[in-house]
Order: structure tokens, then C-alpha cells, then sequence
């Protein structure tokens, strides 16, 4: 196969890349921007071999325990467990929080064959309980899937003593009641709080 | 910077990844296809050593002259300019041409600054003038910049004494005329073809 068409194909691991975008990429890489092309094959091949999960929050990082775990201006008694380190940077730049972080790097997924072992929930018992952490914070996504990774990872934390809590779900902020789906509406009122 | 974000700001390089489409990518390079993500860096990396311009064509080749090229098969007296790889690929799949190519590898566009000279168009003329070819089928794209690109060109040629021609505009095959664009069937019927 001539190497134009082994890099369209290569191309195509990229997730939502069909043939179409792969060659249309192809040819942009080569023609127009090789020096772009160039970082960008000398930065996948560096984090192949230089990336790995941090030990202590499971998030991607060059080190064994990553800058924010080791800092010591987070709050070690919270941990916050989310799905993905895009979840993570969404938190943190709500500057809502200021505890520590386990990314599952994934949901319980069965169709797919993730289940509780695949995910390294585990790892996550074991972290939760260093004799530090004293709440966790469940927030992975309100999808069927996110739901019921909270539900299980909640039930096992619970059964260790540990004190547990989901983010809230209800209107969003500047949301109004009439352009908000029912069912968001309907666990805004089933989750009312005190006023 | 995180190798991790160094990442996807380079995956920013390919066209139409923005910052949510990169990050998904990086993500998924690292951790659902380690596999797929090596091949990618190293068919780059080579396609960016090894992927040259064939010195007859002017498309992607790893040799000096492309296998296209040096076919005996090919009739080297009709030469088809294209703007890129892909609409050589179209053509060659109609079957309907056996000739050869040039691969102008954009096509004239003043607002970025691609003249004739940025295309290359003194390479078209002294292939087209080696002497062997006596038609240059024009088959740039029917939008402004191909056909303004086909027209320049082919005054060009016309001036050395070549045969010209343009691949036809027209009603699509199996397409109706309450179907298809007025200026095309306006097209059409211009350009109607004795019966």
C-alpha cells in the first residue's frame, strides 16, 4: 500500500474520522502543514511512551502521583469522582471545589463489557479509604450509564462507612421552567431543598 | 504544559478538531487504542520522511516517479489536471480514462494567495508540452476557484497549440430537472449535444 494510504488509514483511529475527513487530513498534513504534522506525530509518539496514570487519582499525568494530588492546598478529606479528566477540568474551573479526584476513565458499561472490575473500582475502595478521605463526591454524568456507575460505586462506599453524596441534578442556572425537559423539571421538585 | 494537553493542542493541526474534538482524541489514543495511536505516530512519521511529489504528476508518491506513471498501460498522449489526489481517485474510478495526470495539488485561490506561480503552472506547461501529449483534459472542480482555475490554465495551453478540453457540466446521471439547480440545467442546455 503506497504510505499516503496507510497514513489515511492510520488516521482513521481517530474517533468520528471517516475515510472522507482521514484523506481530507491526509493531504492537509503533508501539504499544508508539516510542520504542524511533525509536532503532531513527535507529541502522540512522546505520550505514547510518557503518559500514565497518575497512582494516587487515576488521571493522565507524566509522573507517578500528579501535581494535584501532591498539592498541598487541596482538601484531602473530599474526593470527587468522575468520569473523565474533561470532567475533571469542568469542576475545577467552577472553582466550586477544592478536594482531591479519582477519574474512572470510564462508565460501567456492560454492552460493552465494563464492569465493575474493568473500571478498577477496587482502586477506587482503596483510595477512598486511607483513613483521609472522609466524603465522597459522586459526579459522573447523568446518563443512564453515569447513573448507575454513581448508584454501585455509591452503594460499596456506603457499605464501608464512608459518607457519600451525588451532585445535584434540577434546572440549570438562568434555566427557565418552560424550556427545561420534564424530567429535569420533575427531580427539581422531587429534590427541592429547605428555603 | 501536561504532555496530555500538549497533545491535544497538536491534534488542533488537522482540519475541522477543535478543542472538544481533540481532547476526545487524545483521550482515546491513550486509552482505548494504544495500538492504533503507535501506528498513527509512526506512518506520519514516515509518510513525513518518505511521501514525496511525483515528478511526472506531481501527486503523493514514495518513489521519484510514480507507478501511475510509468505504467505502459497508460496512454501518455491525453493529460488529465485535476486539483488534488482525491479527484484523481474519482476519475480513476469511473474507468472511463486511461490516460495520465497532473495533480495541481490546489487550484488558484488570490485570497490565500495561490497564484500561478504557487500552483506550479510552468510545471503543467513543460509537462504538458513534452512533446508526447496532445490533449489536456481539464477536470478541476465546477466551483469559482476551479473554474477560474481551469480558464487560466487553459488559455495558457491553448496558447502553446494543445488541444484543450473540460470535462462536461450537466443534469447528474439519473437526476431529474425539477431536481437539479437551475443554473446547472441553464448548464445543460447550453452546452446540448447534438442527438
Amino acid at each position: 500500500m503506497p504510505l499516503i494510504d496507510s497514513l489515511i488509514d492510520a488516521l482513521r483511529v481517530l474517533p468520528g474520522v471517516g475515510p472522507k475527513s482521514a484523506q481530507r487530513m491526509a493531504y492537509h498534513l503533508l501539504q499544508r502543514d508539516r510542520p504542524g504534522a511533525t509536532r503532531l506525530a513527535e507529541t502522540l509518539a512522546g505520550a505514547l511512551r510518557d503518559v500514565r496514570h497518575c497512582e494516587r487519582c487515576n488521571s493522565f499525568t507524566e509522573a507517578p502521583v500528579c501535581e494535584r494530588c501532591l498539592s498541598p492546598q487541596r482538601d484531602p478529606t473530599q474526593l470527587c469522582v468522575v468520569e473523565m479528566p474533561s470532567d475533571l477540568m469542568v469542576m475545577e474551573s467552577t472553582l466550586a471545589y477544592k478536594g482531591l479526584y479519582y477519574v474512572l476513565m470510564g462508565k460501567l458499561s456492560p454492552l460493552d463489557g465494563i464492569g465493575p472490575r474493568e473500571l478498577g473500582f477496587e482502586r477506587v475502595m482503596a483510595r477512598a479509604t486511607d483513613g483521609v478521605v472522609t466524603e465522597v463526591i459522586l459526579a459522573t454524568n447523568f446518563t443512564n450509564e453515569g447513573e448507575a456507575t454513581a448508584h454501585y460505586l455509591g452503594e460499596m462506599l456506603r457499605a464501608r462507612g464512608l459518607k457519600v453524596s451525588r451532585i445535584a441534578r434540577g434546572v440549570p442556572v438562568g434555566g427557565e421552567l418552560e424550556h427545561t425537559d420534564l424530567g429535569t423539571v420533575a427531580q427539581a421538585f422531587t429534590e427541592r431543598r429547605g428555603w
